[in-house]
């Protein structure tokens, strides 16, 4: 199956811990790989380590457009809208994707660039707590989820070479769409963050807590040790999706407090706490093999696969519907 | 220093994960230990084990009270005032602790049953996923924090009995007072636990986020996995202390939920969780060394250096102000 891959160039814009290690990656597995980062000290990094970079944004999309190259942006979200309108600019044609973590937002500013038609989105569920070029390494995403994008507007041939890209890295593709990965991430990613500041806050009054803090508290915390720019920047750009989801956890707490005043009980959050997470801990995985990309309502058929755990391990068949 | 130590018996009453270790770790450390427990498995796996047990708590206490032993209370909160009623009219001399998280609420059973004079609390901060005497092991105190109280009523004599079973066990000691110790549980562990059934309910409510979800999900919901009515037990026996930590959380997210609606901002809760996590990260740990127990004051020092961060190693002077 890998040998019949269209071996599609990739030109990854942005060399940080996902970009370089996607640089890596797709040059592990024997594709023309090329990058581009802003600052010198990354590409130079990225050179003595073997690889092919530049600090020229213009001749990397030109190339890009050259060689039919598929577009990985990896730059942080505030520089996205000056990126797309060099690719608009100079590689409108190119395949596009990206590994943001916002996938409504990016969308947006993709359509706004006249650029959607070439573009589906991603976001691979990997990371370590460092950044840069050095922090990153061929095998980041090896086993770990890469969420896909089948949003209405996706093409089928997009989404083939995006998917091989993925499976390229050693990923297994998670089908989905753009906002329903956005409310997902708000519950399990962006909420967290916020319930583990709030603890934190909430333990640093209370004395001896700290004191006697040991592993629930350690873990329970753990991610209130990120940047605090990292989490406002995840948090505040997927606003109408968080929302949602803080709203219903303050809602639970404070039914949880009346109910401990009232009823000296905390059952029924303890209740339905542990009946969620057994459900979690039980949730089904299964591998998706019998969608064919391009044929009839094959994105919203991936996307229902995708939302009762299925995931993408080898390339699937392609019929191009356009 | 250890050699000098008075080897009083131990009389371990409940031999459940916790109480079984602790007679294991009693006889580990020479000396002569003995327990007690209601059902017959439970002290029939003790026997087979190579220990002293019994199903017959008034030959237990008749032995504990003729070799003036320290007594464990190591028995789930409900079965707490039917015992104090036995020690009571048995052993009523005899130096008494416990081993239960919450201790407030001991501590006024046991004044109720006329033994606070003889007592002095205690918290090991260890456990397991699992229970039962088979889950237990010698070494499940080593260098874990071990709470002793040091409350107004505390007799010298006692607390140095109870001490030296803490460094027996191979934990260190962290002085607090009843009252302190629970709120300082309450938002350390019982507050954690609520939050992560609150992530846990609402994530399952939103399609693809079990689907999505992975490292932090996981480590946020852990202690939801705990069986109910463990966690049902410590917070409700503890409420009176959790209700002001559950208040702030939930003030806490409903000023970044009102700040993300009005200015698309978390800006307040992330930086002043990240700057706590740091502060937590940075406490600083020292050794008590100083403190005679039983001199003026003694007690409001030891809580004042375990507020501070201080932890008893090793054994202190003794001196008997009776």
């Amino acid at each position: 199956m890998a040998a019949s891959r269209v071996r599609t160039p990739v030109c990854v814009l942005g060399l940080g811990l996902i970009g370089g290690s996607v640089l890596r990656a797709a040059a592990a597995a024997d594709r023309v790989a090329f990058g581009y980062n802003r600052s010198a000290d990354g590409v130079n990094a990225a050179i003595a380590d073997g690889f092919d970079a530049t600090t020229d944004l213009e001749s990397a999309l030109i190339r890009a457009a050259q060689t039919g190259a598929l577009i990985v942006i990896a730059v942080p979200v505030p520089a996205l809208a000056m990126l797309l309108g060099h690719i608009a600019r100079l590689a409108p044609e190119c395949p596009l994707t990206d590994v943001t973590s916002v996938k409504g937002a990016v969308l947006e500013q993709v359509t706004a660039a006249g650029l959607r038609a070439r573009f589906v989105g991603g976001h691979p569920m990997a990371g370590t707590a460092h950044s840069g070029w050095p922090a990153g390494h061929a095998d980041l995403f090896r086993g770990a989820p890469w969420v896909i994008s089948v949003d209405e507007h996706v093409d089928p041939m997009v989404f083939a070479a995006v998917l091989d890209l993925i499976l390229d890295c050693g990923s297994v593709a998670v089908p989905a769409c753009s906002d329903e990965h956005d409310a997902a991430a708000a519950a399990i990613s962006h909420l967290p963050h916020l319930l583990a500041e709030a603890l934190a806050v909430t333990a640093a009054d209370v004395p001896l807590a700290f004191a006697l803090a040991a592993g629930s508290f350690r873990d329970g915390t753990r991610v209130a040790g990120t940047a605090p720019e990292l989490v406002r920047a995840m948090c505040e750009a997927n606003a109408p999706q968080l929302l949602p989801s803080l709203e219903r956890s303050i809602k639970l707490l404070t039914a949880a407090r009346d109910s401990l005043t009232a009823a000296n009980s905390v059952a029924e959050l303890v209740n339905h706490g542990h009946a969620a997470r057994t459900r979690y801990d039980n949730f089904p995985r299964s591998e998706i093999v019998t969608v064919v990309i391009g044929e009839r309502d094959w994105r919203r058929d991936l996307a229902a696969a995708g939302r009762a755990g299925g995931v993408i391990r080898s390339a699937l068949p392609v019929r191009d519907s356009r």
